[in-house]
């Protein structure tokens, strides 16, 4: 019995890490459809949305089905918490990539307002984050997932620097507006990847130490 | 023993109603500085996030320790997973409001762009999503929760209506850009704000209905 409950617990962390990549895979995706002006890509992105929510479904009733017949206790109990709330952070991941998707849309109807270069690498961070606090959770690593959260300042920095460049370009010609304005979006669709990535790495070390980190006292 | 449960789960509920009413509180005050230019209430929020912070330390705290203890099944051990989320998306709408106040804090140092109208009114109508999905969950009121998903898609159209607005102020009037952005930024966070009160909906008809309405298929 012991030894069964031990492999459905396994088996909810391998669809938990599927799930994982494949939300990694949707941010790929819709930077790669923005920034190389691949329209071809978004469809995709909306195929792969349909399969996170479907795992987020799935994931979700399994871990409660858990709860409610294995009785678990501590470290276990724990596991299907954090399972349960990470779920939810990575269906959201999966929710900002199609907003992404739907900005790059309007983008790719008007020629390129500027070469993207600090939006990729915005990008290149917060998928870092979300690979590294998955990594964190499959090894279950709680000092690595310490040094994911801190990760999050980089991707914030990012987040002023486009801002003031969008700016810049909005204020000296006034018809890159639109197209300045869905990039800015972009940029905080990104920004919230990372914020729940930091999340995920949050659930990872209160899953291992029994310890939440949210909220440190100042 | 089932009575004495029965009571911590009652108490459990408390918390999260009087956590929901200092999240819209934060919504409240947010809008009320920026709308009427009332800085002063901008520290009152940030207090008020100390609050709801330490709410969601203490309520996952019990409701785990209540999942540990009491072994609840059924009912009782949806309600217990929907508390936990519950949780979350009101922690979240709190950080909404504070970023609604960062924003702010840079429009106050500057003259009124344009009478705000369309904003205070996104802000009621995200406001009163929060307040009924929180009544549908004291009153355990499947249908009206569902009539409150619905409330969303005026949420979205004040965005879109907001944003080609504010889209015509800036190219008119570049000195505007700034401020206008601030304004675009505001509007995000309400409908954020929404999108949680919608997920918290959606939370109470699982634990009513044991049924997963995320995610309809289309």
């Amino acid at each position: 019995m012991e030894r069964h409950f031990s492999k459905l617990l396994d088996q909810l962390n391998g669809r938990l890490v599927t799930m994982g990549t494949t939300a990694e895979a949707m941010i790929d995706k819709s930077v790669q459809a923005l920034v190389e002006r691949k329209g071809e890509l978004i469809q995709e992105v909306y195929r792969l949305e349909g399969q996170v929510n479907q795992s987020q479904l799935d994931i979700d009733e399994e871990a409660l089905r858990l709860l409610a017949t294995q009785q678990p206790m501590a470290a276990d109990l724990r596991f299907l918490v954090a399972a349960m709330k990470i779920n939810g952070e990575l269906e959201r991941i999966g929710d900002q990539a199609v907003n992404i998707c739907e900005n790059t849309e309007f983008l790719l109807q008007h020629p390129p307002l500027k070469p993207l270069i600090d939006l990729p690498l915005m990008a290149d961070a917060a998928r870092k984050m979300l690979r590294e606090s998955l990594d964190c959770f499959v090894r279950r690593d709680a000092l690595e997932a310490k040094s994911v959260i801190m990760e999050d300042d980089r991707v914030d920095e990012f987040k002023d620097q486009i801002l003031r460049e969008l700016l810049t370009y909005m204020m000296s010609e006034p018809s890159t507006i639109p197209r300045a304005m869905s990039l800015v979006l972009i940029s905080r669709n990104l920004e919230r990847i990372a914020d729940h990535a930091v999340n995920i790495g949050e659930e990872v070390i209160y899953m291992i130490e029994g310890k939440d980190v949210r909220h440190p006292k100042k």
